[in-house]
């Protein structure tokens, strides 16, 4: 066995497909969100990785730059959490480690659950202006998912770097994604 | 511009020579801290990212599983840190999202600085048993460097996950790497 030296991590096949299903643009919070939940609900369908699905959008145009979803398992990769895939694709297609000052204008990501310990410390360093949460912390510990550590000031850490945050947005339907997938017997982490 | 479907990162083109001269083994916690922060020295000798280096080993025998070095600015991802890159190295070589109960015992997380936010809470998700640090937090800062909203009680939230934490390993080796960038002009983010 000799040392990795390259990660490479796959979005599942079905994407493309549901890419091109998407309309051009997402204008408002909750079309936005409806596709981060349908994300993950597809990917629990595909049995492809858990419940979480993010996007990241052009604020103004609602233009989707990129898509990720949760690929744990399958990927063997427990940072493969669907934000940091978003993010980390939508830095890709700009060519530039900062999704903040492009030429599309401030950049939202758009994920169907608040953001672990890990996906929050992400956040800043990734240069997007602002967060839509559907489900919350409760409703993914209630199922059993640990969050980590984060601190109950959360929303206003990441608003004093200039990055604003809205959550529960559609968050019963966010919500009911993680419960039907604990009631399956997804695997919890 | 098509929607990007997979991530790729690759560690830089020196590695290889860099592992071939490895000891087998790295016995002490200093022998560990010492290839981390070689590595972070490479890395800025090279060109070929941050002055950070990390590597994943088995904390029983000092076998070398993975390493990892910043990649943020060459692989255009705010996520590509030391610590996420050695642990997903890691975690793809063992073919398993956890280094928790894997047949070479428990597994320790090499860092020639204290983590981020971000890499702070990817610890838990990923398994590892300890993690030694070098610099500290206040060393980073002390250059520019940002090291995210991490609870000051963050080493005691590890240890009540089982996670044992020794910061400081040859800390002021691994400051002077940090200092040098800062003082070479390197990007500080």
């Amino acid at each position: 066995m000799t040392h990795p030296l390259s990660i490479q991590l796959h979005l599942p096949a079905w994407v493309p497909g549901f890419l091109a299903r998407l309309p051009s643009a997402l204008d408002s919070p909750e079309e936005r969100m409806r596709v981060a939940i349908s994300l993950a609900e597809a990917n629990v369908a595909n049995g492809s990785g858990g419940p979480f699905g993010a996007l990241v959008v052009s604020t103004e145009s609602g233009r989707v730059l990129a898509v990720g979803v949760n690929r744990v398992e399958p990927a063997c990769c427990s940072s493969a959490h669907a934000e940091i895939i978003a993010l980390s694709l939508a830095q890709q297609r700009l060519g530039s480690a900062s999704l903040a000052n492009t030429p599309l204008g401030p950049l939202e990501l758009v994920t169907s659950c608040e953001p672990c310990a890990m996906c929050l410390g992400a956040i800043p360093w990734s240069g997007v202006g602002s967060v839509l949460c559907g489900a919350t912390k409760a409703d993914a510990e209630s199922v059993g998912f640990d969050e980590g550590e984060r601190s109950e000031h959360w929303i206003q850490h990441l608003q004093q770097r200039g990055i604003m945050v809205h959550t529960g947005v559609l968050r019963q339907a966010a919500a009911e994604v993680l419960q039907r997938y604990a009631r399956g017997g997804g695997a919890i982490y």
